[in-house]
């Protein structure tokens, strides 16, 4: 199941996108046909703290959608959907994993930047849009703005001091996070955190894909774009830290909470990287495409309208 | 004005503290008595996100009581109330400016770690806990617990690029934190957030002063007691950068909201500094008092339950 939040009508909704990536069904219509309420919560990020209740109860549904003969009522073409963040608001910052692929680390220094341990930073809820939303230029603060594709983990229940070997029990689905960087900011204030909180600078989607599409989220082709130029490409499987680690380490000492966000980190390839570097300009498109997910596309707007 | 969350009868209340500090105000039990409508929204963080429709209100309900002759049915003693953090759950991790006073910088090192730009890291929300609340030892993952007393500013109104000139005026008070620090993962894993957000490592409290009662608060005594001994003494006067340089950095290209709280760093003397060095230890008591504001008092736990 791929879950989207969806602008419909000057509401949002949560909806499940069907298999051919053709429609969405919009779960609380549909459910208030079936039932007579609405009972699933209005956000995604509450439909997550339900845990398995949620996947039953989708499950449910779906299969009532199936049964009936005319139900093409309940969808909407996906075509013409606005597709939001599928949590547009975080309850908190967004995890963020540094240098977690060493060739990326390497990019970015040296050999000596490749980390031992994981590293975690952090991006403000406010910096979240969705698929084609506007990524910001930010003039005023910045001229090295920079693109990171990244598989982002949404966790799914409520864990502390969680085993590696249980990790991807604790896990909801994951999703593509464009980790969108002032690399100036971020050299100048030492901790990451300024660099990577500007506003519009965590575009996240299309949509979460449920844990049980994915075999290995330690294997997945992981391919970045900048105006149709490939920018960066590897998988998944060439991260330092792998997501069990990553979550074991994350929860040691701190809980973790249905719809927490872990971006995993980025490959080699950033416009950083490249000599000279290769920033974000207005108008640039940016593609992140993961195996097994989709793609995430943002453009850089012309100005700082919000 | 103080405001405080308090747990009463299983609920949580926003109260105000009189100004004898004796007893406190439950606003919404009062208002419903003024009004018939429980008119307050449930938690502080909604309270503040009213901007100045809340300080109005509560002055006119104030007014209404004072005028009343048997008014004190709409109180609680203050001796016996239990107070939560003022904010127990801060909707985005709790911004931390690093190294804020020279000496501070340079106990943690040396001069050359005094910063020529603000310093921003952040603690999750899962780490907060109130006055008296219990700081879990977390010996599974750290031997070197460390204390940080801290006066924190809580954001009253939205804004962002926001002008040192106008700062204050984004402010709508102020409270004391104390930012416990696991040494040795802060160094260890690099960025600071993992070291920064074991569970209850962010006591906040005891009440937010509004900052109507507070003249300057670049210009506070602040000191820190561990077991009654003096560890931590200045005066936010040391400041590198005063709150109003801290927020116009912050908000430049990221928009600051109602109840974002954001810890202003700690002063020398931290168990760190010393040597040998003075890590918490369990039964510890750290007494953090700022003037104009209050003491925040909390222990370290005997053992590792929540």
């Amino acid at each position: 199941m791929r879950f989207v939040t969806v602008q419909h009508n000057n509401e949002s909704f949560v909806g499940v996108v069907d298999s051919n990536e053709s429609k969405i069904l919009l779960l609380n219509p549909a459910e208030e046909a079936r039932t007579g309420q609405k009972s699933f919560p209005a956000s995604l990020l509450e439909c997550i703290a339900m845990e398995e209740r949620f996947i039953n109860q989708v499950n449910g549904l779906l299969a009532w959608v199936e049964s009936r003969e005319k139900s093409d009522s309940f969808f909407i073409p996906l075509e013409a959907a606005t597709l939001l963040a599928p949590i547009p608001r975080p309850s908190k910052n967004i995890f963020c994993v540094g240098k977690n692929y060493a060739e990326h680390a390497i990019e970015m220094g040296s050999a000596e930047g490749i980390p031992k341990h994981v590293m975690v930073f952090t991006k403000a809820p406010t910096t979240v849009i969705g698929p084609n939303g506007t990524i910001l230029p930010h003039h005023a603060v910045t001229s090295q703005l920079d693109y990171e594709g990244e598989l982002a983990v949404i966790i799914g229940k409520k864990g502390r001091a969680i085993k590696k070997e249980e990790a991807l029990d604790y896990v909801f689905g994951y999703t593509i996070v464009n980790d969108v960087t002032a690399r100036d900011l971020q050299s100048r204030h030492n901790q990451f955190f300024i660099g990577k909180s500007l506003d519009t600078t965590c575009p996240m989607g299309p949509w979460i894909v449920h844990k049980s599409m994915i075999d290995n989220p330690n294997h997945l082709d992981i391919q970045t774009k900048v105006n149709g130029e490939v920018r960066q490409s590897s998988n998944t499987k060439n991260f330092i830290f792998p997501i069990e680690e990553v979550l074991a380490v994350l929860s040691a000492g701190m809980t973790l909470e249905p719809g927490d966000i872990i971006a995993t980190g980025t490959p080699a390839g950033v416009g950083k990287g490249f000599k000279p570097p290769q920033f974000l300009q207005p108008s640039d498109q940016i593609d992140i495409s993961i195996e097994g997910i989709g793609t995430l596309i943002n453009k850089v707007g012309d100005n700082e309208a919000y």
